[in-house]
């Protein structure tokens, strides 16, 4: 068996970040509306820029520029938008942080072949991994653009792995369980404790959901995978 | 023999997209300097954020941005930045032009197994090989974020190819030519009519030279490749 890991919310930190940054815009922008107007027209834009520019921090940071732009109808000036990118390059350069007892459960995982499945801007997930000094145990890490039925089909024949022989663990339902599951592999889910909106979802499944990745190996072992 | 060939400059035009746009943000930045140094500017700028965006459109908009509010000394305005931001969308939305020739070469070296190896945003890169119209002509396409020795050793062990069994294409010495032949493959130079400064490189080499694709069937009849 081959156990796939999800890496943003699941091995580390992401979303909060994303959300400390976006409560640190709106507070920036807070003289031409409120926090839910600027968080709505921030979305609205980040899913129009979506097809064009994909998932990442660059693409936020250019959606958070043209969001001040478009709420301030224009008054936004330099030193504004020049906080903005300032917030990017945190968002870029912020530490690598793990998510509690990620360690030990690869730890105690060793002995399994693990991959790493990460989805988002190629450079900045690869220099996450790199940080994240997790990179040699996993047999594979792959960073992908999407992550659907089509990619993790291209990516477990590309390593050789059945669907059937595949389980993967994350923490969002669209990206890392339904489509494994559509695949006819396994799945787990781990929620972080905050979700984009742009991943949440409500829809029925039937995968189980662990409250922490430390509650992984046990169900390995009821699955008889170790 | 697997013939693998760069995508940006080798199959489709690309530098000369950028160029242009580089000049279109020189005239919009000449009230407060010349062309060249705006352009000194943004290379600087671009190249310290390097490590941190990679390479790509996304990349190249925000150091634009930050040229913008540096050179104008935080004088630029919404507007301005509003057009920077248009500016990236055109070189995200421009429509895949081929180079001249290309079709009928893929199409004479149809027998052989073709890989496409592109370097850049995985998202823009993922997109311009689906709107190519290529993507069917080559066994693997492959986007990576760095054009190196280790990961032209990578790419090439993850399918399976051996470098003494490999040839690539492309117009730039460091990242087609040098490190696959570091590597023990062959490689060939196709020069394209312009070059970023951060590709040039004056290095000596001993892989042909050709200048035009249209010249690549008769040297592999050369290298009995074919």
């Amino acid at each position: 068996m081959i156990i796939g890991f999800d890496a943003d919310d699941t091995l580390w930190h992401n979303e909060d970040g994303f959300q400390a940054s976006q409560r640190e815009f709106e507070a920036l922008l807070a003289e031409w509306g409120d926090a839910d107007t600027i968080e709505d027209r921030l979305f609205e834009i980040e899913m129009r820029n979506m097809p064009r520019y994909g998932y990442g921090v660059k693409a936020h940071t250019l959606s958070m520029i043209e969001t001040a732009i478009a709420v301030s109808d224009g008054q936004a000036n330099a030193a504004l938008i020049a906080g903005i990118i300032d917030m990017g390059h945190a968002l870029l350069d912020r530490p690598v942080e793990l998510l509690d007892g990620v360690v030990e459960v690869l730890d105690e995982l060793a002995n399994l072949t693990l991959m790493l499945i990460t989805k988002g801007d190629l450079y900045h997930q690869l220099a996450r991994i790199d940080a994240s000094g997790l990179k040699e145990r996993f047999w594979q890490t792959e960073v992908v653009a999407h992550k659907d039925v089509a990619t993790y089909r291209r990516v477990l024949g590309l390593h050789g792995v059945e669907p059937e022989r595949f389980v993967m663990v994350g923490n969002s339902l669209p990206s890392d369980v339904l489509p494994v599951m559509a695949l006819g592999g396994r799945a787990v889910h781990v929620p972080y404790h905050v979700t984009w909106s742009h991943e949440q979802h409500t829809g029925d499944h039937d995968a189980p959901v662990i409250e922490s990745l430390s509650d992984l190996p046990a169900l390995l072992t009821d699955w008889s995978i170790r």
